[in-house]
């Protein structure tokens, strides 16, 4: 059996086609244009693309990861912050009734915890929090080797756990979210504030053909030992490492893994972030837990395809 | 079949016998003694209670729950605040080899959800907070209608979620805790500061017999619209509503189920948790959870006598 994954995501939207092992097929990518092409012409381009893949190699399951506040049970997309003017935007259904093959829809953070439990933790692990470091912060929960949705498909949204209570102002408009610290919008926010002569930053520190304020530019200055930028990583990763702790608490998992762009820069903010769980008071959850950096990039993507994979099976029952 | 259910506190030992149908047969108490006695002496105590039940009731089945940190696989306390002596205490071996009967120790915020769940829910919903608010706050997880330990069985630990880093100190050693805001030592903490004539308040206001300046006093003045005591209700519950919202985002559960002694006071402190639920950025979840009251006090010693039964009629899988 073949699986076809789709990720939907606020700039791009990626496919993939893997086969029964989780090995790549075909892969694609276009720009997901939410905003400026809206909703219908978005589902015509993606059902062309899916008519396309489907001829050639006839999966047996469609599985899609979205942004945003999903409605898993009706596979639809209640409202993403990046797709501001979809509002119940159905999607399995029109790919459903496409291919004839069983659609899933996920939230996407939920999607790369499944990615990573099935891909790099080999399901090792019963209990995992997966936790995606992007523009903004996701999470997703593995309990019991089961992806666990919650009520409302939302289980896993550590990034809006308020860990600065009247802090910087979230994306979301509450203050003091984790993601309102740790997002790349956030640190970059910061990085602006602190660097003085940007231009010059940029230059000295940019990867060559981006030269640009970023994530990126910003690892690659803590790596030459540019103060600033260290700080910038070391209180990241204290942020981090707060409200880590506080769903740690609360999950008790076996694993956390870190993955999306940000987590790439985990060599600089990593060592603040242990600092936080070695002074917890309640020891066992942190003597426990394994923190790990995902290796893939593209969790999402493949998580989605295996996971639609995994409920045709009949392995995954719904939760 | 009959099941024995104990629940350890700090304070106080409790112990039903209940049949199949979780109706009450016999139940008792004695002080637990926990620092003054030591273990052994504990463990004296208990035994010969449980021997002298066991003959009489012949249950099938002893579920105990325990303040503290807890091994539910090899049945032991590795350390509890209120009992700080107490280190990697066995309790289901010697009670194993006395009844010979299965034993299993879970704990007791945890027996609290599944004395929540069974008894005043019924397995209405799936997935279950439940947030025992007492000298401290314990919580414990249903997830799909089966209890949630997590890797070391301290799944739950909402208590000890920073809701105000740098803020008060809380019994663990950390600041700014959940139990530092809304524990009812910290509520307590709170009125002394803020009542000026505490003699005149408790002889206005404590239950007759029961002259104390406690939650119990407290809610009977902000029943009779004391302006400090409402107040103080008022912070709490705006204090837990944050705790609960941080928790729901990353549970997303159906249900939210407040007990313990102190939600005798939440005609005081609903009003105002309910509308940081309102004020939420992010609303699907808060849409969906219930919030609701437990009206048994002990559901933890009924929850360890179910929970007991139910392992045993493998009902329940360890998780």
């Amino acid at each position: 059996m073949k699986g076809l994954g789709i990720d939907i995501g606020g700039t791009n939207t990626k496919i993939v086609v893997i086969n029964g092992r989780g090995r790549l097929l075909h892969e694609e990518r276009f720009h997901t244009l939410g905003e400026s092409g809206g909703y219908g012409d978005f589902m015509n381009r993606l059902t062309g693309c899916v008519r396309r893949l489907n001829k050639i190699w006839r999966p047996g399951s469609v599985g899609i990861g979205a942004a945003g506040d999903v409605d898993p049970q009706k596979g639809l997309i209640r409202f993403s912050p990046n797709l501001e003017k979809w509002r119940y935007a159905p999607i399995t259904g029109p790919l459903n009734k496409l291919t004839g093959v069983p659609c899933t829809l996920e939230n996407d953070a939920n999607m790369a915890a499944w990615g990573a439990y099935e891909l790099e933790l080999k399901k090792k692990y019963a209990n995992v929090l997966a936790v995606t470091l992007g523009t903004g912060i996701g999470g997703g929960l593995i309990l019991d080797g089961r992806l666990y949705h919650g009520a409302t498909g939302s289980a896993g949204e550590i990034g809006h756990n308020k860990i600065k209570p009247g802090g910087e102002r979230c994306h979301c408009g509450a203050q003091g979210c984790l993601e309102a610290c740790c997002g790349s919008y956030a640190i970059m926010r910061d990085a602006r504030k602190a660097i003085k002569n940007a231009g010059a930053f940029v230059r000295k520190y940019a990867a060559p053909g981006r030269e640009r304020l970023n994530t990126i530019c910003l690892t690659r200055a803590a790596d030459r030992g540019h103060k600033t930028a260290l700080r910038i990583w070391r209180e990241m990763g204290e942020n981090l490492g707060r409200g880590l702790a506080d769903a740690i608490l609360l999950f008790n998992p076996d694993c956390v893994m870190l993955t999306g762009g940000v987590s790439r820069a985990s060599r600089h903010f990593l060592g603040p972030l242990k600092k936080v769980f070695a002074a917890q008071q309640i020891k066992t959850p942190f003597q426990k837990v394994r923190l790990r950096v995902a290796k893939n990039a593209d969790l999402g993507v493949f998580g989605a395809a295996l996971f639609g994979m995994e409920r045709v099976n009949n392995r995954q029952r719904r939760r």
